[in-house]
């Protein structure tokens, strides 16, 4: 099984983490791909910076799907997801839907622990887009500077974890979503700290991944995830064109 | 990996297509132990035989989860499902959860083909219950009368094949949710004869078993999914007053 | 009009407070069978012991509900509740639900007021599945063990009242829930030391099951609450077991 | 016990159909007080006729609520229900509200069938005002013109029973509501035709009327429904100012 | 373009705020008639005051249209508003939902900052009633006395202004509503002093009546908010009969 | 007053039926700059299509929006508008969301008309994250091809009245809205052919952006609507890099 992840942010350091827990997440005979946005920012916290990783993903995931079995995009928001599960052969999926799968398997209520306070208004509307916010019990983050984005789970750990005790105690948490990129392993440090289950992306989405690939549940061809309609394009990049075009990789 | 499979109606011939499928979907490593309920119906449509099956698949998980990683309620509208997450030391799982949990990453939208039209009203209170109904394109059910619970795929693949297409057709749907365990493994044989993904309870159920039992999420010591606070019981069965008694099992 | 009344859990002390405050609202002319659960738990607060509560409650409206013109399901929660409207051929209520629909009549947002912390995501997930969670202004609970459940009126009589007051003034609750079959009657007690209505679930289901008795709305023969299709079952208490196959209770 | 029912229209004619049900339906002990609006509409089917109907509400139940236990609004839209709830020392019920509190207590999901096409969208409304609109299945209605407003029933009762029968097989009703005055007491004559339960606005007010004028539930003193703060009024009539300046009703 | 604003409540020191903010929102060449409502209340807090309004306003309204290209009922909570319009021949408007309009094309979430406690559950329905509480943030508001309604805003400038600051950082408010006319041109005083963008009632409803009398939609002759259906009416005020006899205003 | 308006499709035909439109609807000295996407597809349909399209947007708007009071985005879908609602230092709009606010004012339920069955799960998605679900009558869509985007009006005219008509009588519209820049105009055409009010997008964004530039809300400095938290980023348009920055535009 071969699977493609994208980091929509520029920071290595960040690609580096998503990296590590994704080999540890997937079966032995999964081969795991990464690619990091070409352009972009350093970490994503709002709808414009959503909207330009969504672009970078998008590129990245024309020029390199081919040969993989699935694709994940490995930033919590998810960015250009849904855009993606209409032109790609392959499944798609995000961090943050493959954890809110995961979390609903686990309990009712969830809460999401994430890294500023800036990022909690998008996150909730993703939530809210996948029809979930009947389900959140909170939506918790720290609310100090990230001296640097690779090594927030060193400085920020303990803020962390206070975190996710508050949810469960003051918000109903019956699960925990450690949310975005940056805290990808972070699930296994608090490991057996926590009083409820603990959901990371990362991990969530390479197993989904490996389960979808498993199930081949099929490719949308008619419905609104079929791929567009073919139809005039210019200015495009080529890998971009191919894909609305309906031809093949080079 | 080691999976207890229960199935909460008195269908040996259910259980039997459950265990095919399961079989299939599962890893080379998983081995899966079958339970029968011991008591019940044929097969489960209303909220009154759901009770009797949830009572029933109680006591066949009291008694023989011991040495498994996992427990499958392998009935679409997984009755005990959250109360079996509560006192169960391993993750519990339903078809139902497990296959809109699946459906969700393929879709925004899906529509479930089911065994009869009595069992609709109970299903679309299962999707209410999962906070899902936003997403519901439709139930589409069979409405003819069943000769055999363990042949409807035999006997009705024509009539499934259409209710799906229709789903698609007329009502939106971006995912097909093939429901009840005697649909299992219906998925494999419409597979390439659909225009959307197609998923099945019974293999999302294992595959996110077997995701969970990877992943060590932790179960919960706190919260409304710890184990019931300890209080005076009567008249159980010993496996239910055990797990009530936080004694291990015997 | 005879009114039989099922204690879902095996607390013989809280049957009594049951009853007592069941006579105090019931019209001269009703008579009142009291039962209680075989077996289960000293009282409920989580999915689990409603299932089992549940499944007690099922034998004893299905060994006694001849010769009644209602059956009230007398726990917070109503275990089995809608399963039994399947199969009874006349009305079931449950605290809850009869509860809720006084208060509707009362306020447009109402506050639950519990006996424990643990106790309240299950009634929220019951207030979700009645509809009603765009009017619950909040759940508040007894956060204080409970010496003897069938006096926690008498031990928490004073917190019980500050949380009402907290309800009020802090959560914008227009009417008071008092939940639980152990706050039976303790709306009497607090009579005019409330600033808002007070409603208690016991003498609510009493008046509703009087009201149903008298308005003949009838039992459904069509649609999701009709008695399930008959068909083979195995195992069953025999009560049960002629509910299901439709014949009449011996 | 003492009841003062309002009919918001101007008809005598629907008066007297109102004045029938509820007698039918009261205890025997119950004196009812029948009071028709001075001013208005024949019959209300929009939120205009029921903006005047809630003000000739407001002043008959001014001017004649004292020596009364409960006020009864029997339009169904409830034409200033809420308003009066707020200023009335007594109970106060509508028949929209009355009618959907039964329902819950029968069925999951109800249909509303109704006297025009008109009049769908403003109870399509006040259901939603009732934060109820998960429960609707749906909302029929006649689509030919009604003869005699005082006559509906005699004219209509096959229509009308066909548009039952069409809510429970093609929209999946579980209850059946009959909805406005001018229906009163079409569910005795459907008795025993219907195939799932039937609910009527006027008998169900008046056994609510009955069950709040016995349980005693309190007047909010505090919070949305509590009087309104007494402040400078002008130019209303004398039983308005009474009401709002706290003053006892001549 | 000539516009009709009725100030529904009785304070003509009100209805000089709400006209000097709609003369410096509007167009130079907009022609404004201001009437103030000849019976009712101070100021309008509560559902009861809220009925009384929308009476006074109807009149106002079918005595006064003619002439005028729109109508704005200018109390928050918009009294009488859709009522009002399925009989005027121009478009209708009201604070609120003009306020909620212009609210949603400047965030996704907003605050309303209002007067007294009381108000806030009534501005909280009339919300829901939009159809907008998902994107409501939240309601605060004073909770002392108002010595002057007139002066709210000289007397309590800082408190309103804390709560605003309060709505942005601990409510997550993207837009903040000022609600009421008392408050109207507030926004005027704040401009700068807030973090987010600031939203009049007054001011938004002036600009949408001036944008819908130049984009002509066209009154409805069909649907809910067409006229009501000709019937026999009685007793009502020359000018409201004329309205529902679909007779020319005199 | 200067307004930009940017078409995020590659079609001139379009930009000029948006022109046209704009000019129409806009005050006389309004003065207007289009702008059309360098780069994307013939028309947007779906998810991805609208990604390219939100980007082609971002940099026509990071590039030419110095010196406007406005921006709208006119694509129905508004491609980027919450992203660039971060970013501008003055309004953003766009044709969806200014349609739905002046539908909002209209009546109580739209139904929306799309110029493609494709198009229909789109647009819902929109409609839900604009929180409109609930007012939502029905989308209808054109069933067949598109001949010239820029002619869909001429080729289609009479199927699309037929759309509206039938909204309005079959799904209970209140309002009609005419989506999708190739509508741009139409509702002028059927001005007095329709039983309802007409809302078209890009005459209710002028009026919309016309009125924000008069109401001067202010720009958001906190909460997530401020600018992005300045942070390193890579590899972008020079324009996108300066708004990312801080930094003035060039």
């Amino acid at each position: 099984m071969r699977l493609l992840i994208i980091n929509p942010n520029i920071s290595e350091s960040v690609t580096a983490l998503i990296e590590t827990e994704a080999r540890r997440a997937a079966s032995p005979s999964t081969q795991i791909t990464m690619q990091t946005a070409a352009f972009g920012v350093a970490y994503i916290e709002t709808r414009f910076e959503a909207l330009i990783g969504a672009y970078a993903t998008a590129q990245l995931a024309a020029e390199h799907h081919a040969g993989h079995d699935a694709v994940i995009v490995a930033a919590f928001g998810d960015p250009g997801l849904a855009a993606l599960r209409e032109v790609l052969p392959v499944p798609a999926l995000g961090l943050t839907e493959s954890a809110l799968a995961t979390a609903c398997l686990l309990g009712h209520r969830f809460s999401i622990i994430a890294i500023s306070q800036r990022i909690r208004a998008w996150y909730r509307e993703v939530v809210e887009a996948n029809g979930l916010v009947g389900r959140l019990a909170s939506i918790r983050a720290l609310d100090r500077p990230l001296a640097s984005i690779g090594n927030v789970q060193g400085e920020h750990e303990e803020a962390l974890h206070a975190l996710c005790e508050r949810a469960v105690r003051e918000d109903g948490a019956e699960v925990i979503v450690l949310a975005g990129a940056p805290l990808a392993g972070l699930g296994r440090t608090l490991h057996g700290r926590l009083p409820v289950p603990v959901v990371d992306g990362v991990s969530s989405a390479v197993r989904h991944a490996e389960s979808l690939a498993a199930l081949q549940p099929g490719k949308a061809i008619a419905g609104s995830f079929a791929p567009p309609p073919v139809k005039p394009n210019r200015g495009l990049p080529e890998a971009l064109a191919r894909l609305l075009d309906g031809r093949a990789p080079s």
